[in-house]
Order: structure tokens, then C-alpha cells, then sequence
């Protein structure tokens, strides 16, 4: 199995609202068939009903939306005050704040929202991680 | 916001059982303070305690693990040949079979298994979305 991802697929209880909030926060998609679809780099963010994602992977959906599912996405940024703008705009979209940005033990400055079905988005700015100009993120070597 | 993801954590009930298991699908990744990092493409997957991503995070873990989290990743690959490999290393290493591989109403081939934390991952091969030799997705014009 390679080492990648292709597609990482949100599941929502309403897809206009979960729509209008990534819109509020500048994203562009393409809506087909109750499905809303984003590049994201080189792989996807799509928006599908939790139900219909539930069903297709063959599991039971939880009753309870909204809680902690296990999983974070994350979006290293170039700078600290790009944190605090991007936190700010999540809270005006109707974004939770589950951490107020701020300083983190390895040297960065990070917070967390979480989007309306309570998926977690980690904004960091993280000197450590090499961003290229294109978003594209490198891992350090650990062991230098 | 731009539109990509960075970091795709994975919040784990035992790290040394999940990276065995990542492992055992071909996975190699740094292991640094009771946190593994994966290069994947662009963007990075990370394995990290559940408790400590939900306290990072600033949310409530939740008691139960393993059941539906909302979220599913996907990874798109060249042939249905490839579908069933790696579904099938995927039950050898332990994971849960959640999907069988299938035809897909898209007329393209899939199944899901769950990793040891009920993490969800479609394989997938779908002949409408642009694989690059080196794994970058790219979405079609859904409009055509």
C-alpha cells in the first residue's frame, strides 16, 4: 500500500451549512450529487452525508454527531499571525474554537476549531516542517 | 484558508499495535516522543495517543473507541487488482474488512477496512479521477 492519501471525506448532517462554512472560509468546491468535492493539493477534502458515509463503509453510524471522532485534520501555515487570522475567520463562519491559538511546546503557535459537525481542524505554524510555496509539507528528519 | 490539508492525525489506543499495523502494510515512518509521523505525498498522516489529540484538541475523548468517527480517508489506486491486494493485506495485518471490494455505482471498484482503531480507509479505483505517477489526485470537471 502506497504511502498516501487520496481523499479525505467529512462526514455532515447538512451538507448546505457544512458548505457555506468552508465557502466562508474561502474554499471552492464543486457540488455533484449531494456530494461536495475540493482539490486539496494533491488529494480531495469531499463533503458527504454522515449517514450515506456510514452506510457505504459498512459501519453504524453513531447517533451522537458532534463529539470527538478519534481524528484531526491540520493546516501548517507561514506564521503566527496567520494562525490568529485563520482561527478568526472559522469563529465568524460559525466555527467552534476548541483551543485558542497559542504557543506549543515544540517552538510553534497553534489552535483548533472544530466545523460544524464537530470535525477538528488544527491551524499551526510550526518552524520545525518545511511548507513549500505550494502547500506542500516535509517532515523533518527526527533523528538530526 | 487555503484549501489543503497538512497533517491527518490519527488518534490511537496503542501506538506500538497501530504502527505494527501501518507497518504491515508497507508503512515506514519516524517514531519521536510516543508519535509517529508518516510522509504521505504532500501531506503527512501521524499516529498519536486518542486522549492526547482530544486534550490537544481541547475536546472531551470519548469513552467508547472504534465506532464511527464521521471522517473516512481514501486511497485511490491504478487498477481493482490493486483494490483487492491491498484490502487483503489490510485483513492480514489485522484490520477489520468493513466493505468487501466491489463495483461501485460510479463504475468503479472499492471496499473499506477499519484499522485497529476503527479508523476507516476506502480503497479505491476510480477510473473518473486523474492518479499521477506520483499519487497526486486531481478531481475531474465534474460539469462536463
Amino acid at each position: 500500500m502506497e504511502q498516501r492519501v487520496s481523499l479525505i471525506t467529512l462526514g455532515v448532517e447538512d451538507l448546505a451549512r457544512s458548505k457555506a462554512f468552508y465557502g466562508a472560509l474561502g474554499w471552492s468546491g464543486q457540488e455533484v450529487e449531494e456530494t461536495v468535492f475540493f482539490q486539496a493539493g494533491g488529494s480531495a477534502v469531499v463533503l458527504w452525508g454522515r449517514d450515506k458515509l456510514a452506510d457505504d463503509a459498512g459501519v453504524e453510524p453513531r447517533s451522537e454527531a458532534g463529539g470527538f471522532g478519534g481524528m484531526a485534520l491540520a493546516q501548517n501555515v507561514r506564521s503566527p499571525g496567520e494562525v490568529d487570522e485563520i482561527i478568526a475567520a472559522a469563529e465568524k463562519a460559525g466555527g467552534r474554537i476548541t483551543r485558542p491559538a497559542q504557543p506549543t511546546s515544540y517552538g510553534g503557535y497553534a489552535g483548533y476549531f472544530a466545523d460544524p459537525d464537530g470535525h477538528l481542524w488544527e491551524i499551526a505554524h510550526n518552524p520545525g516542517f518545511t511548507l513549500a510555496d505550494d502547500g506542500t509539507l516535509t517532515l523533518p528528519d527526527f533523528n538530526r
